[in-house]
C-alpha cells in the first residue's frame, strides 16, 4: 500500500481535548498511522502541509446522502407538505439515481473534511460504491420499515439480508452494511426483534430515528406503554452497536438506559432547526450521564448542506441557547462529538492522530482570514466556531489522498455532474418547482 | 473611471424577490450598474463569470471588526467571566492594534461576498482606512458611552465630532462616519439627545445596541419608566436614519414604533445563541409590522465568523425553530435581508442589479457540490441554506473588482497577517490563554 507522508504541518491536534501540538510531520503506511512528529523516509506520496493543522478528520454520523438531489426542492412549505413532495419523487428513484445522487454528496463530505458517512437510504449497493468510488468511509445502514403490517416484516427482513451479502460480496474496501429500521412509528416490533436477530448474526451496526418529535414518543406510548428507548432496550436493541439519530426528547430514564448500554446518539442541529420539531437535543446531560455523543448532518432536503463543521458550530450554540449558558459545552467536547465519537460509535481504532490509528486525516488551512490568530490557544475554538469546508486542505482517508489543496483527487467531478443532471431531469422533468 | 463587464453569468438574481434569470452580463460604469443582459463593449476589465450566479452583494449590518484580535479568545467561560476577559485586553487597544485587526476582517468580508459593513468601534480613523483599503463601505459607528456621568456626556459628543470631520476630511471613496450610541444603559438621556442633534446636524447615521437581553429593558424602565424603543421615540432617535442591532425583547408597541419611523432591525442571530441570551429576535412580527429587517455577524468575539451566509441561514432555522413553523421565513425574504433591506437602511440605492443601481455585485460559483442542483427554481433556496463563503468567485464593490477567483485583488496579504500578528503579540503577550 502507499506511504504518504503529510510534511510541514505547521500544528497537530492529535486529541480532540488535548492542547495543539507543535507541528511536525505524518507519516502514513498501509492505511495506519505508523509516525507522528519528525517522521520521514522512503514514500511514496508527499504532500507539503505548511500553514495547515492536522486533526483526525470529521465522521458525519447521519444523513440519506442520495438527497442531494432534492436540495432546494420544494422550500418555504409547511412540514407535511413539503415531505408529500419528496416522497412522491422519491416512489420513482431508480438505482442509478441513488449512484449520481451519492456521488455528488460524496464529494461534498471529502471537500468538506468528512472521512466517513452513516448513509440511511435504499438501492444501498449503488450508493455503497459512489461512496466507494470517492473514496469516504461508506455505512450504508438500509431504511427498513413495514409500517406495522405483518405481510411486509419478512420481506423486509430479506431485503437487509441481500443488502447484506451484496455489499459484503462486492469486495469494497471502505464500504460496509449496516441495518437501518426507520423510526419506532414505522417498524413493527417483529420488524425491530428481526433487526436484533441479524445484527447479532452478521455482527452489523444498527442506526435508527429515534425521538426526533414528541409524536414518535406519543406515538410509541401508544403502541407499547413505554418510551422510544425503553422499548428498544426491552427488544435488545440498545447496545454499543447502535446509534440513534436525533435524541431530542428523551426521559432521563431513557438517557440513563442509552448510557448503561454504550450506544450513540447523534445530533442533527439543523435538521432539527429547520424542520420546526420545537426541541434541541439535551446534549449537555447526555454527555454528563456517559452517552457517546456524535453530529450528524441529516440529508441534503432538510440540512441542505453536507457539513459537519457547520453541525458543530450549531451543537455549541444550541445548546448554549438552550440552557441560557455561555459555558454550556466545551470546545473540546464538541470536537470530541465531531471526531473521536464518530469512529467510536463505529468500532472503528480512529479519530486520534497516533501510530496505529486508521489514518483518517484532514489538514486545515490557516492561511485563511477567518482562522486568524492561527494562535495554538485560539485554534480549539477557531475550529468549532470559525472553521467551514472553505479551510479543508487536504484529506487522508484510510491512507489515501481524497482531497489536496481542496480539489477532488478521486473522482472526475464534471463527469459525475452531467450524471446528476442526467438523474435530476429525469425526476423532476414533470413536477412543477 | 474603470468599466468592468462581468461576462457569461450562467444566472442573474436581479432582485432577491423574483425569480432567477437565465444568465448574460453586466457593465458596470462609474461605480454604477450601466447594463444587465446583453451588455458588451469596450471595456477596461473583463470577468469571465461562466457557471456563477451573479446577486446583489451581501451587506453587514452589525460588526466590531477589529474584535478579529480577539476570536477564540478565553472561549468556554461564563458570560460575564468572557466579558471582563475582552474588556481587560480592550483597553489596551491603539490604533494601529484596530488597523491590523480591522483589515483582517475586511479581507474575511471580502471573501465573504460583503460589500459593506456596519462597523461599531473606536480609533475609528484606521478602521476606515483598513476598510478603505480592502475596498469594502465601511460606515463607522464610533461607541459612545458616558456610563450615566454628566461630565463625559460633553466629551463623547466631542469626541464624535471629531470623529465625523476625520473620516470626512481623510478624502476616503467609500468610508463614512456614523454614530454609535452603545446602549440604553450606558447613554445618559442628555447624550442620546446629543446623538440625535449631531445626526440631523451632520446628516448621520445612527447605530444602537437595543433589546439585546431582559436585562436592558429591565434597565430601561428603571431609568424613564419606559421600554427602550419607547424612550428612543420620545428622544427623537427612530428614523430611517437608525438601525439597532439585535431587537431580541421587542413589545409589540416598541415594534409598531420602529415600523412607524422606517427604522432598521438588524438580526445577529450567531450571536444571540452564542451569547446565550436566551432569547432570538421575532422576525415574523417584524417583518408582518413592516420593520426593516437586515443581518449581522456581530463581532468575531461573539460570532467568530464574519459570515452573513451563515447568518441568514441561521436567522432562517432560528425563526422555524421559535415559531414551530417550516414555513416561519420565505427564502426570498431572508435574501432580501442579507442584501436590499441592508443598502436600504443605509440610505443607498443598492440591492439591485439594474441600471442606475451602485455597481456591489457577488458571484456565487455554482460548480460547488454544496450548490447542486443548480436549477433556476432551487437556487434561491440554495443561496439561503446552502451557500458559503466558499462558494464566493467575484466580488465588486462601487464599479471595483475587489474579489476574483476567490482571491483578494486590493491588499498583500502576507503583509496584512504580519501587522496582525504583531497586534496580537503585543495585546496578548502578558496574558496566559
Amino acid at each position: 500500500m502507499t506511504r504518504i507522508l503529510l510534511r510541514n504541518c505547521s500544528y497537530i491536534l492529535a486529541r480532540p481535548d488535548e492542547p495543539v501540538r507543535p507541528g511536525g510531520s505524518i507519516l502514513i503506511e498501509d492505511g495506519l498511522i505508523a509516525e507522528v512528529g519528525e517522521a520521514s523516509g522512503k514514500d511514496d506520496i508527499v504532500v507539503d502541509c505548511e500553514g495547515g493543522l492536522a486533526m483526525p478528520a470529521l465522521v458525519n454520523m447521519h444523513t440519506h446522502a442520495a438527497m442531494t438531489l432534492f436540495r432546494g426542492y420544494s422550500e418555504d412549505k409547511p412540514l407535511m407538505e413539503w415531505l408529500f413532495d419528496i416522497w412522491s419523487v422519491e416512489a420513482k428513484l431508480k438505482p442509478w439515481h441513488v449512484r449520481a445522487g451519492t456521488l455528488v454528496a460524496g464529494i461534498e463530505m471529502a471537500l468538506s473534511g468528512i472521512s466517513t458517512a452513516m448513509d440511511m437510504y435504499f438501492h444501498t449497493a449503488e450508493a455503497a460504491r459512489a461512496l466507494e468510488d470517492v473514496g469516504i468511509r461508506g455505512y450504508l445502514a438500509i431504511g427498513l420499515f413495514d409500517f406495522m403490517r405483518e405481510d411486509e416484516t419478512e420481506r423486509q427482513l430479506k431485503i437487509a439480508e441481500e443488502h447484506v451479502r451484496t455489499i459484503r460480496n462486492a469486495g469494497f474496501e471502505l464500504a460496509k452494511p449496516a441495518l437501518g429500521p426507520h423510526a419506532i412509528y414505522t417498524c413493527s416490533r417483529s420488524l425491530l426483534e428481526g433487526v436484533k436477530e441479524l445484527s447479532e448474526r452478521y455482527n452489523l451496526l444498527v442506526h435508527m430515528h429515534l425521538a426526533e418529535t414528541t409524536e414518535s414518543q406519543r406515538k410509541s406510548l401508544e403502541l407499547y406503554g413505554m418510551r422510544e428507548a425503553e422499548i428498544l432496550n426491552e427488544i435488545g436493541l440498545l447496545s454499543t452497536r447502535s446509534s440513534f439519530a436525533h435524541g431530542v426528547y428523551l426521559s432521563e430514564r431513557e438517557i440513563g438506559l442509552l448510557a448503561g448500554a454504550g450506544s450513540t446518539i447523534v445530533h442533527n442541529p439543523v435538521s432539527n432547526m429547520k424542520l420546526a420539531t420545537g426541541g434541541i437535543s439535551p446534549l449537555r446531560s447526555l454527555i454528563d450521564a456517559g452517552v457517546n455523543v456524535t453530529l450528524g448532518t441529516d440529508g441534503p432536503g432538510s440540512g441542505n448542506r453536507l457539513d459537519v463543521f457547520e453541525a458543530a458550530k450549531l451543537a455549541a450554540l444550541a445548546q448554549r441557547h438552550l440552557l441560557r449558558n455561555a459555558a454550556a459545552l466545551r470546545v473540546s467536547e464538541v470536537l470530541r462529538m465531531a471526531t473521536t465519537n464518530g469512529y467510536r460509535a463505529l468500532g472503528l481504532k480512529g479519530g486520534v492522530l497516533e501510530p496505529g490509528y486508521v489514518a483518517d486525516v484532514l489538514v486545515v488551512d490557516l492561511k485563511a482570514p477567518n482562522m486568524w490568530p492561527p494562535r495554538p490557544e485560539r485554534l480549539p475554538s477557531n475550529l468549532v466556531y470559525s472553521a467551514s469546508p472553505s479551510n479543508v486542505k487536504t484529506l487522508v482517508v484510510n491512507g489515501r489522498l481524497v482531497v489536496d489543496e481542496g480539489r477532488i483527487l478521486t473522482v472526475d467531478v464534471e463527469k459525475v455532474y452531467e450524471g446528476f443532471e442526467r438523474a435530476v431531469m429525469d425526476l423532476f422533468s414533470e413536477h412543477v418547482e
